[in-house]
């Protein structure tokens, strides 16, 4: 691909030869000839001037200092986000129903639609333009699977539940399973009938194997441009907030409302029934047990040691209490 | 449908206008005209007394203060549970094999039980009445499930596992996949053949994505009961005890016995190898490195602060150690 | 089966009676008569000399000990892994594929391997000699996987993405999901093409439910020998060395690097752009921040308290910078 022709999509400019051919992503160190890189900053001038890249996507600032021919943009990192889809287009399957999927009569599924091998779209569910439904996939009663929006192989939608446009479902995600809702019992715990939805947003992203349960009552939701990694629990009754992004293995526990544009990092534990306001960033592995009020960073994760070290600082810790008694008494002495 | 035919399928009695017609369920504050709530103590006396719903599930005490009709009942919340079952009754599908499914001759599926779409049955496994196996799902050689339990869609119960009767499994769940053991060799890990089983007893509810490995030689045991939320990891060779709840992202490692009633909160990382007592009741996030003998409630999860303290607090945590020191050496002096 | 015979295929010798048959494993205290078992050391000597078993592996220093036929050997639980296999044969399917499996034409099958009902082997995929792809599994287009491997049921292994010989994958594993990548932008979060692979090398064991996201650019790397428990999180990028063995609900943020034969306990958590030395040992729930470049054992995990203390402990851990300043001002006075 020519340059030009990029940038020409990109609606930006080139400095340099807009005839280079760029034909494949890398970064600033690895890139070879032909290759598109980028430089968000000043901090990466040395590797910049040193980059074997036929291209970099660059802001206006650092443009004199490029060995290659560039497009000059305000967020390059943005740019190159873009630049990945054009020069590695996605492989979308063909539309049509396979012969091998199960689709019910009364389900609406539009021409332009792609539906996999072995894939069940039950009774109601609506399936909108250019969607696509993988192999071995399952689309629940009355489901809904906004135009654009793609499930890989595996994914399972369950009755009721939507997701809106543009969107992008990873392997093994279940949306709409049945959260954890038990009255205990003389004879035990007596489950409650999940009866509420899932709905979510359009230009969500949800990992592989992530879970969201249904509302109890009410709807569990995911608002517009949430992102969501891999191995994420989401319990019945939360709410997200848009643009906000969670990495792997973070659970929430039930009810909980988190606001827009937060950052969870990876496996952060929230309890049930707080609010977490918008703008909250949260360190990896951080335990999350009562509301927050205020935006900013916050963490809970424990120092790693070497195992001697931390069998005496594990048992200090759980001797803290009477450590403070023992200072309490000599600052009285 | 009428209170009076709700109380009469609970046995219990109506105080007020038994023709009050409920449709739905609904919490305290946002029950409409038309819905049935409940209060379980007089804490929440003002919200009751506020409340609109058309109807309330109430203890006998707090009769007096219900501004509309009422169940009296002495656990109004299980009572609840109850009724989200008849006002919302379970879209169970029909009986029959879906004529995608494939189901091998040798096996015994009942003619009241239901095969979903594209799911597979294998030789001598055996389906009981009433029992649903959903689409895309997979029950393994000499795999049995019990009558009237419910297996969501995706669902895989490997070879010769069981689970017993009245039982619910979330879509992803995988029961009786091989555990994790290796003995070391000169060559590396060496596999040890998995050949113990899972069995599930009644009444017991798995989490999507929730996975129960089967026993390295003995099998791995869940007693009736048993509820168990999303992304639990149970190793090969666990016993859960009757009627213990364990919460979502809970992993618990080979050969741990855990007690009865039991209630492990979510995220909790117990050791293999372990016991645990009847009725211990865990924070969410501890991770349990030793047997509890002991019933009652435990912790371990750490404060969630704003980093810039969080990085002192960390940081004097990896040297509590030596403060436990200093302050030995003022008491000496 | 006669324990000479037995002896043979392990190229072992027997002590006492070589006619002994043996027909199951088991450990030293469940064993009974027609049971093989095995003593690792000394310490178990009590346990030794009580055993019922008809046969033990034994080490040369304890065969005195031994109240019952034994074969002597180096390694007893790893002759004990090879005879797991022996004594408790794998039920692999008859070769073919299968009537209800969906083969692309341009697929290549080999004619001694499985394929599974409802399995999907798409366009350009290579499956080799003996590997068993279990049913409602999925293989991308281009994607390979080595002779003998064994995915069990609901596996998917994308496009593109690789694994060697003799590896075995349980239900529910993602192998080569796209990771989480995604450029802030002002319309929000801007994915990133992900366009590398997941390359698995030979003899490696993935768990149920575990997720491995392919590369960004490059690939995602899992060294040969590798073995991988359930719900394990492996983000883009990763390279995990030879020998590594991770147990359970282990998170690995993208990038990161992992030694050779290191051990990581169940629920570690590891953030991302990190290298972790050969040879590190980490304790179960460990949260690992920073880089490791020695070997040796690591921990961090809280210990657990009855809760009324543990309030106490997390109050006096949230001043734990105030106690310190305290201490240091009586040292000053």
């Amino acid at each position: 691909m020519k340059l030009h022709d990029l940038a020409h999509q990109l609606a930006l400019t080139v400095e340099g030869d807009g005839q280079t051919d760029v034909h494949r992503l890398a970064s600033l160190n690895t890139a070879q000839a032909g290759d598109l890189t980028f430089v968000v900053s000043a901090k990466y001038i040395n590797a910049l001037r040193n980059t074997k890249a036929s291209a970099v996507l660059i802001p206006e600032a650092l443009v004199a200092d490029a060995p290659c021919a560039a497009i000059v943009c305000a967020s390059p990192y943005a740019a190159y986000a873009q630049c990945s889809w054009i020069l590695h287009p996605d492989s979308t399957p063909a539309p049509g129903i396979s012969t091998s999927a199960s689709v019910h009569k009364e389900a609406t599924v539009h021409p332009t639609a792609c539906i996999g091998d072995f894939a069940v779209v039950a009774a109601h569910a609506v399936i909108k333009e250019h969607a696509v439904i993988g192999a071995n996939g399952y689309v629940g009663e009355h489901a809904r699977v906004g135009a654009h929006t793609r499930l890989m192989p595996s994914v399972v939608l369950a009755d009721h539940c939507e997701i809106g446009e543009h969107g992008r479902v990873q392997s093994g995600a279940v949306i709409g399973s049945e959260g954890f809702g038990f009255a205990p019992s003389s004879e035990g715990w007596q489950a409650i009938h999940q009866v509420g939805r899932v709905k979510i947003g359009n230009r969500v992203h949800v990992g592989a194997n992530t879970t969201i349960d249904r509302g109890a009552l009410d709807d569990t939701d995911i608002a517009d441009g949430v992102i969501l990694d891999n191995q994420i629990q989401i319990a019945h009754n939360v709410k997200i907030g848009e643009n906000t992004a969670i990495a792997g293995c973070v659970g929430i526990a039930g009810s909980t409302v988190i606001g827009r544009n937060c950052q969870i990092g990876g496996a952060c534990n929230i309890v049930g029934h707080i609010a977490i306001a918008d703008g909250v960033v949260l360190n990896a592995a951080s335990t999350i047990t009562q509301s927050i009020v205020e935006s900013g960073r916050y963490g809970s994760a424990m120092p790693l040691l070497p195992v001697s070290k931390w069998r005496r600082t594990y048992a200090a810790i759980s001797r803290i209490d009477e450590l403070v008694k023992r200072v309490r008494k000599l600052e009285r002495s």
